[in-house]
């Protein structure tokens, strides 16, 4: 699929709308592509000038008398179907479309960016936007977008702003960040997508981490597909904005992208692999991070620190975000402390009490010895290093240099990263600089060096957990289940009965409780001997009646015939005096669930951006009122339904609180397993929700379950 | 009080231990006043030299032929007792303790910090540490520290790390802020305490905003009442570390400070005013915005951006922190229509769609009609600005400048905080500095940007609050209640029973439901006739026995006598069983509470730092496993209670979920008042628990009161 992006690598590019008009984005691209001596040939197209910045200028694109891969396209909405179609007859491969005034601006612009997308298929052209900022390739020097001072490096960039990529550009220049290596500006989407960008990133071999902002994806399974690929071979940092309704209606007004749920987002990216950052200052260092460091085997990380106020605040940030500080080994504090002052503190974090001031040669000595100790997998070094030419004395500044050297050898001798975080850093010292080219990141924020070490750990996970994953084959459908369904169809129905639910689900080996359905009085007594003399729920079987508790149609506890006679009719009179007419099929007659059970919620909607996605929540308050809830795109495996049972807030409740036994998890992975084939069977069930699940020590029981058909 | 803070300003300087030796302090902190010109007299002490940076060298205190201020003490820990002894004969009025070595350092250091304390006290010598970094104070290039390149201004810093002050005062450098008054190192609080320091900072003219970098207070209570009265004239920004255990544990091994729970603090110093605030990569910046800019009077917040990036971005955060996005009137839309070009977004926020690209004063145009805008409470910029002559066109620089003093006169003429979040901030462009300069913050990060405005609108809605509190009369204990409390102590008990813990509560007009204490089977009737016909819970009344529901000594639900007369012979039977030789008291009757009430928790603690707390909660898993609770210190005022019931996560839950009505929240409120002046009138009540409570839509029921006695 990617072979034919191969003209964001382009060796000739044509302008077309080139211009003499400075302030105009055709003279700016054609003086930035000279300026910064893009190797290949660049081709003005504008019929009314003969030449431009010493170019020559052709009419059209026909006239041009060499191959052309790229066209940048700065001409209006309302002439790009011809131009798109001139540029397929010339055989250029794609093009970038800046114009706005497209499916973003309304109806007309919808059916002109229908139009110009006929067009490019017809031809086989690839577009770029419309309505993007433009793009560029550093390492062919191409440069269509006019950021100013673009540094060579490895960061691929994915953008629905162009200011948010202007900002990381900025960010990476001040920083002293690795560089960039093409910058992709998506705009509307039109022809080309995410996700065929994503891909495209995932095989460049210039690209060795890639970022992405998104407002919102107008094809995510497709992105989610992309991603668990390239999350194999390289990290995906992405941000996703537009998390709340107001920030969605201000992202609507800027490129008019679907905002879907943030937890649906986040859960299904996280599930594929993707980083997902939730602040827009923490994208590039993290993307930095993940792309020059080894992941940690685990969580266990040790801090060297300086000073006790840098080592207090990293020990805090990393215990809140689920990182562990293990106590190093007596041989390790025995080595250190015969490296450190009396005074050090040397179980982790280690304080070195001012064992550096003389000489920050100490740092790597320690260092050393701390990453050699087989209970900690990476180091986070805090406080004053980079600054003691500053601090202490200017003839410690070689000797920082060199220990920046040799801390930046121990991450691959160790195979541990290394993080670093100077109250220096914004003043890149020289020992900071050659700590950086040595490979380690450096932060002037502690909280900022934690997240990218919480996000190195988690990138490391679930890269082992993708890289493991098997492609299942979709499951097929069986008869039983089609049955059910196509049976309702037929009758004109687009959700189950609840008798109806219950067997397509028995039909996938699900547990459900005994129930009989009743369709008459004289049929209680048979009931009663199939169920055994325990006490009974009944509620009333009818399409008219979904929520059959308001509709007083639901009796709870009854024990013997007689109270089964009574509640029967006074089912069926509370559901006629609901809605006179309601078409009554029976009462479904079940045990009564045993009590003390956990309550859950499982249910499977279809989501516009990412299809098919389970969600697992805590019952009635804990999704209702605290939003507890968890969001996974299908197919299921093993491993996403355990996270998402550990995932909710008050996951302690599954594990058995104020006495009561751990809910079975084993037997609800395999429920949400199974609920995960049915969906992805049965792509006519649009909704699907359990609600409640009852959990128990050993087991669960599915209480009501309900389907809504597409 | 602060007047005997005097001695840091001082005139003139004394440093014990002046050294010739270039590494040590006692020769660094001369070279660093003379250097950077101190205006006083410096007098270096030590009996050994003669001269010392061409200053003549006294051999001790007593020689010196004027008076000094302030003594520098750079001695070993041993000599501080007999250092401090001389001081006081000399009349120097305060002392800075470098030396570590004291209670940080194990019992025979806690005995050399007894005895250096004691005679200061009684010499009038006041001691800044020991265990300290030092101080200094620019508006007297006084420099204590040795920190370089201090810039003098208007934040004032109490630290219990130097690194940390280094970090804030070298961050302040690097970005642009305001610059620094006085920093102390409050290291061991051996004499002059936290408290002490937050009152003289409120009263130095040279002080604007205070930065308070806290790993535990020996005394929060006192630190609490500075604050309530600081916080009312300028802000005070904290940031409290050991938040976690592993935190806990580093903060131990560096100061020796005691470090408690992060929520009762957090709670507590909220309550008092101060602005808390929870990354370290915050403070600063916060700290600078509260310093510049008058608080909004709301949350309202409009948006200004030339991206539909950085404005979604910023959306989010503030929505995501509690503020508003009000639609702009339609005016103001007209307005900006007539400024702006078609495509902009006008309803808020507002993007300009290109139109600043060729001129930026077009800022300063959409500010003035944004801030005119009566439901706008104030403005905050995203994207380019401060850059456009980089972006865009070296042209635009001086109009950016003009704009930029533009947007800062708009501060004062509308009342308005104007906050600026740029890409280009970091490079701090000329318009930059020139918005800087005329009271506009500068941010690089968005969500810092958003940070400093909640900040800055907590902030006032804070001190709108402490400003209205009148100081409460402590209440007085009365006779009943402190009858009910000498019995029990009188009978050796460390806790009340049920029924004098009910009674101690009646006592304080708190409502109770009706109950009888019966202590032979013969009184049941005379107790069933009290109470009426109402199904009722009996319960043991035993000192002996705390745990009534574990001993099986309650009995729920019973009706009529002769279950009455089972329930007490069964709850005798049981408690004997549980305790053989349990001394019973008697059976309490009580009618059973209404169903369908919301179960809460009111408990009262005396933290070892803060003195009595309240917690508040809702029962059960919100407390035991989600840790859903909020703290705050006695008094307790009506604005503090019902910010207690707002403050929970789960606070939906008392405006009434699922078809319950809402709480009676008065009824909360007054409980929680009448309980705060129980705890104060009786400071012999250690602990106080009423759990469960269960809220109704009119009052409550309290089911169940323990109180412990100190």
């Amino acid at each position: 699929m990617s072979q034919s992006l191969d003209f964001l690598n382009p060796n000739s590019v044509a302008i077309i709308g080139a211009s003499k008009d400075p302030t105009k984005r055709g003279f700016r691209a054609i003086q930035t592509l000279l300026q910064e001596k893009f190797a290949g040939a660049i081709f003005p197209i504008n019929p009314k000038e003969s030449e431009i910045l010493g170019l020559p200028c052709h009419p059209d694109l026909a006239s041009v008398p060499q191959e052309i891969d790229l066209a940048l396209i700065c001409t209006p909405a309302r002439t790009l179907p011809a131009m798109v179609k001139a540029c397929g007859e010339k055989g250029v491969k794609g093009a970038v479309v800046l114009a706005g005034g497209f499916s973003e601006a309304g109806a007309e612009g919808t059916r002109l960016e229908q139009e110009m997308v006929a067009a490019a298929r017809q031809f086989g052209v690839r577009l770029v936007g419309p309505n993007t900022s433009g793009m560029f390739n550093t390492h062919k020097a191409c440069n269509l977008v006019g950021f100013s001072n673009l540094e060579v490096g490895g960061i691929g960039i994915l953008s629905q702003s162009g200011n948010m990529a202007l900002s990381l550009v900025t960010e990476g220049q001040i920083n002293g960040h690795m560089g960039f290596s093409t910058y992709i500006g998506v705009g509307n989407e039109a022809d080309l997508q995410f996700s065929e960008y994503l891909d495209y990133f995932g095989d460049d071999e210039q690209t060795k981490v890639v970022i992405a902002y998104v407002e919102g994806l107008k094809n995510g399974h497709a992105f989610l597909e992309s991603a668990r690929r390239v999350c194999r071979i390289k990290p995906v940092v992405l941000y996703k904005s537009g998390r709340t309704e107001v920030g969605q209606s201000a992202a609507k007004s800027h490129t008019g992208a679907l905002a879907g749920s943030y937890g649906v987002a986040r859960g299904a990216l996280q599930q594929a692999g993707v980083t997902v950052v939730s602040q827009s200052d923490q994208i590039l260092s993290v993307a930095e991070a993940l792309a020059l460091l080894p992941p940690p085997p685990s969580k266990r990380i040790a801090i060297l620190a300086d000073g006790g106020g840098h080592a207090t605040i990293a020990a805090d940030a990393l215990t809140e975000q689920g990182m562990t500080l293990p106590r190093l080994s007596q041989q390790t504090r025995e080595r250190l402390a015969a490296i450190l002052p009396p005074a050090a503190a040397l179980a982790n974090p280690v304080d070195v009490a001012g064992g550096t001031d003389a000489n920050p040669e100490v740092f790597a000595d320690c260092a050393e010895a701390i990453l050699a100790d087989p209970s900690v997998d990476a180091l986070l070094i805090v406080g004053l290093f980079g600054g003691y030419a500053i601090r202490f004395s200017e003839t410690l500044g070689p000797i920082e240099s060199h220990t920046a050297s040799r801390l930046g050898g121990m991450i691959e001798r160790f195979g541990k990263p290394i993080m670093l975080q100077s109250l220096y850093a914004p003043m890149r010292t020289e020992s900071l600089v050659t700590l950086r080219a040595a490979g380690v990141p450096v932060h002037e924020s502690v909280e900022r060096a934690v997240r990218c070490l919480v996000s190195l750990a988690e990138y490391g996970a679930a890269r082992a957990r993708i890289a493991a994953e098997q492609p299942a084959a979709a499951p097929a459908a069986n008869t039983t289940a089609s049955t059910v369904v196509s049976a309702a169809r037929s009758e004109g129905r687009n959700s189950l009965l609840e008798h109806e639910a219950q067997a397509l689900l028995k039909s996938y080996a699900i547990t459900l409780p005994p129930s009989v359905l009743v369709s008459s009085p004289a049929e209680l007594g048979q009931a009663r001997d199939q169920l055994g003399e325990v006490p009974l729920a009944m509620k009333v079987v009818s399409r008219d009646i979904l929520h059959k508790s308001d509709a007083g149609a639901v009796k709870l506890n009854i024990v013997g015939e007689s109270e089964m006679s009574q509640a029967y009719a006074a089912i069926v009179k509370s559901s006629l005096a609901y809605r006179a007419d309601a078409d009554i099929k029976g009462v479904l007659v079940t045990p009564m669930a045993r009590k003390g059970g956990v309550e859950m919620i499982i249910g499977v909607t279809r989501d516009p951006q990412f299809g098919p996605v389970m969600m697992f929540g805590l019952g009635g308050i804990f999704v209702e009122v605290l939003k507890d809830v968890v969001f996974r795109s299908l197919p299921l495996t093993a491993i996403d339904a355990a996270e998402m049972l550990d995932e909710i807030k008050a996951n302690a409740i599954l594990g058995g609180v104020r006495g009561a036994p751990p809910v079975d998890r084993k037997a609800l992975v395999d429920l949400m397993l199974r609920i995960s084939q049915v969906c992805l069977a049965h792509p006519e069930i649009a909704e699907l929700d359990l609600n409640p699940i009852l959990g128990y020590a050993d087991g669960y029981t599915l209480v009501d379950a309900r389907m809504i058909l597409g």
